[in-house]
């Protein structure tokens, strides 16, 4: 035990209670009261006895001969020349009640979420983490950057983001009409709720985003379920026969099928949120990352040129590009729903991380996202070719890949074999993720005939790749019982 | 000009039509549109003809016969030994629209929120930003934090502000039972969601805190006044009389009348609540500074000592005790909503930023929190001091000061004299902000005759109280018309 203040007490709301006796004797009984409740630390250090008189306004004395006092019968420990500690075993007729002690051992549910082909993660060792610290640090010493800030989101990023998605996503936008999220999960919400009352239907992908679906059943939206096939997509005639309030959809890299929209498709779609008055909530997630060919533009930038971007709403985040733990996202709403959204947010969840926010548009103005975007795009690629090879190479004849060469993630189907879940299950038990296609499916619209499962490569490092699917291919092989 | 990547332009979407006649054709009127359109920043730097032809899979000499006619034509200029850049003045026919054309002017709406007085500000320039700054670059370097984490939080802040509560606030909780949310207003949307349906009735306080009423319009739910009278507070009768299903209160400093809650009225609350299967939801703001005696113990340790803290809900925030910017709070809720306040918060939001979080914690267990936090509750104290000093020479008797000695805010009461909307007007000119009483009110309920006007010193400098008081208070002097 030292002198340092590690678990240096603060004494917080005690006081002195009337008719507990003289002062002395109150305050022994309201720090015993904080020690037995286990309110205060084991080992932690308490005041000393000068700050102590300070704080409670009564004599040194006072506080001396009640340390003294909870010393002799327990509670306290003393050490020469370094002060007044929670005692670490109480007399035993005040041990705190069970309920009291704090187990202080991490939670049972396992976080698996960043595993071995755990979809949605980037290659976060690539990330140039000393670079953004630089970044950052150039913003920490702001102070005008401690206070409260715009609810919109910082003008210098959604500049610096304008100018990123006109040039690379042709997404029609300005500064006025961004609004910064924290993360996009809370962009697709924002999104929602400006444009849908309760019990509004939405008809959206399936299979698709399973954050969606959570969001629709918590704000218990009706669901409609728009099919999904592979290769194919869904039916253009199954949106335009809907009366669905808004469509969710990805149409650059459908997920998690993979499928695209082309530009016709797309025109019909659009044709139909004007002519109905509905709305479309595009989900660009990961449109950077195309290997097979350039990027689509966006169906929000198409909608512009056709003159009616008044029905999209466009969603992207921050996750894929930078990293997740980033919390960053984005919404573009036309000009005639800033104002909304912003209700939303301020009600919701009030302004985003600034120094973040800040730190992430020099990052984006001096060029740094795109050469990081590029870099990333190469290797992403790279690690594409190497999964199709181990698939071809473990996998041959018993699944197929379906998803296009785009995003961080393969998407295998197979008719005969193990079942999803069993496959699942047993990657499991090695630390491998493998995301079952009913994952991301609502259960009650099932109608598959098949198996699937989503494979993230992003985080997976190009080396250990055919590795991994050489051992997840073996646990295909076992018999099911 | 230099050859500095300042504002290198990302191809993007940038692909070549079919039926746009020759390859070299159909790169010169794809590169034209994107400039036309103002998709490429004005004297941004187009890719190498090196690399454009191996992104576009074109010969080198097709890139540079584009190239060389858009210069031709003027839509780019060339730079010997730099490369190619969008020309700044683009040929008259083809001026984009006035309508894609950005303006990149900050918005109009002017940000106030942190100019003098306004409340809800710590002092900023106070705050350790070197040190919190060490402590986040420890963090950023942790490659696993870059991914997702819990929704929760990260364990490691949830075990430093479980001592931190109990030890400070006499918070009856545990890492399990609480949620860091990406703000305090998170915290309060998800506790509120969590507790209530659809049109149900939410008693508040009235005046309040006008980012609650906010969700509770947002919300739709039913609003039913608590009226807070000054010094007294309100009536425990109106409060165990009521038949509203959730209570959302400021119980140690009722914000903005600065009242509190003693010890039976509080007891009386919780035996409703528990009694009829009611809610509390109990926003603990700003207890951390008072300076009149020690700070109150929380509702919900009450609770916990009357073994009922299963009806309370309780809010913080780390944006007094740290700053606004940061955007970390938290709910401690009882163990049986727990799993609902998480599938609330992955639905809207997902998790929260993690480095920011490990800093807190590390900030938090090394004691550097409560470190800060004495030193600002003297300075606090100061400024507190200074004020009511302030207001007593240049206002006394035309206005009283009603709240007490806690927190970063003052409020004034006054029945003669300038109307508060004026007087805010008025101030508002000088860049002062002082935030009117009926800000804090339900429109539909405003039964005061008297005004009211609340001001924040927490962000204002110790030296500048006194003329700051000063110059507000000639402008109360003048004759209103």
């Amino acid at each position: 035990m030292d002198g340092s203040n590690l678990s240096l007490i603060d004494i917080g709301d005690l006081h002195l209670k009337q008719g507990d006796g003289t002062r002395q004797q109150a305050l022994f009984f309201a720090i015993r009261e904080k020690i037995v409740k286990g309110l205060w630390s084991k080992n932690g250090k308490l005041p000393s006895t000068r700050k102590l008189s300070q704080e409670l306004k009564v004599s040194r004395n006072t506080v001396i001969t009640a340390y003294e006092q909870l010393v002799a019968e327990g509670y306290l420990t003393s050490h020469k020349g370094s002060g007044f500690y929670v005692a670490i075993e109480l007399p035993e007729q005040y041990l705190p009640e069970p309920i009291e002690i704090k187990t202080k051992t991490p939670p049972g549910r396992e976080i698996d979420i960043n595993r071995a082909f755990a979809p949605g993660l980037p290659d976060l060792g690539s990330f140039p983490a000393a670079q953004w610290q630089k970044y950052l640090s150039r913003h920490l010493s702001r102070t005008c950057l401690l206070g409260n800030q715009d609810i919109q989101g910082s003008w210098a990023l959604r500049c610096a983001l304008s100018d990123y998605l006109a040039s690379s996503r042709s997404v029609h936008c300005s500064p006025e009409r961004i609004i910064i999220t924290s993360g996009a999960q809370q962009a697709l919400s924002i999104a929602m709720m400006v444009v849908l009352k309760p019990a509004d239907k939405v008809l959206m992908e399936q299979p698709g985003y399973a954050q969606m679906r959570k969001l629709i059943e918590f704000q218990k939206y009706q669901f409609e379920p728009l099919f999904v096939r592979e290769k194919v997509g869904f039916d253009v005639e199954a949106v335009t026969a809907s009366d669905a309030d808004a469509l969710y959809i990805t149409p650059s890299n459908q997920y998690p099928m993979g499928t695209t929209l082309n530009t016709e498709q797309r025109g019909q779609i659009i044709n139909w949120a004007v002519q109905q008055s509905r709305w479309i909530i595009e989900d660009d997630y990961d449109s950077e990352f195309q290997f097979a060919h350039r990027p689509y533009t966006s169906l929000q930038g198409l909608a512009a040129q056709m003159g009616c971007d008044d029905r999209v709403l466009y969603v992207g985040s921050f996750s894929k590009v930078m990293f997740n733990g980033l919390r960053l996202g984005y919404l573009v709403v036309p000009e005639s729903l800033v104002e909304d959204s912003l209700v939303v947010k301020d009600a919701l969840c009030g302004d985003s991380p600034t120094h973040t926010q800040e730190a992430l548009a020099e990052f984006i103005t001096e060029g740094g996202l795109l050469r990081h975007i590029r870099k990333m795009r190469r290797l992403y690629k790279t690690k594409h070719e190497q999964m199709s090879l181990a698939i071809e190479k473990y996998l041959l004849g018993r699944v197929s890949v379906i998803s296009q060469a785009a995003g961080l993630h393969i998407t295998l189907k197979w008719q005969q074999g193990i079942d999803e879940h069993e496959w699942t299950k047993r990657a499991e038990a090695l630390g491998i993720v493998l995301r079952p296609m009913s994952y991301y499916e609502h259960p009650d619209f099932q109608t598959r005939d098949w198996h699937g499962v989503v494979l993230g490569y992003g985080n997976v490092a190009l080396d250990q790749i055919d590795a991994l699917i050489q051992q997840v291919s073996q646990l295909f092989e076992e018999s099911v019982f």
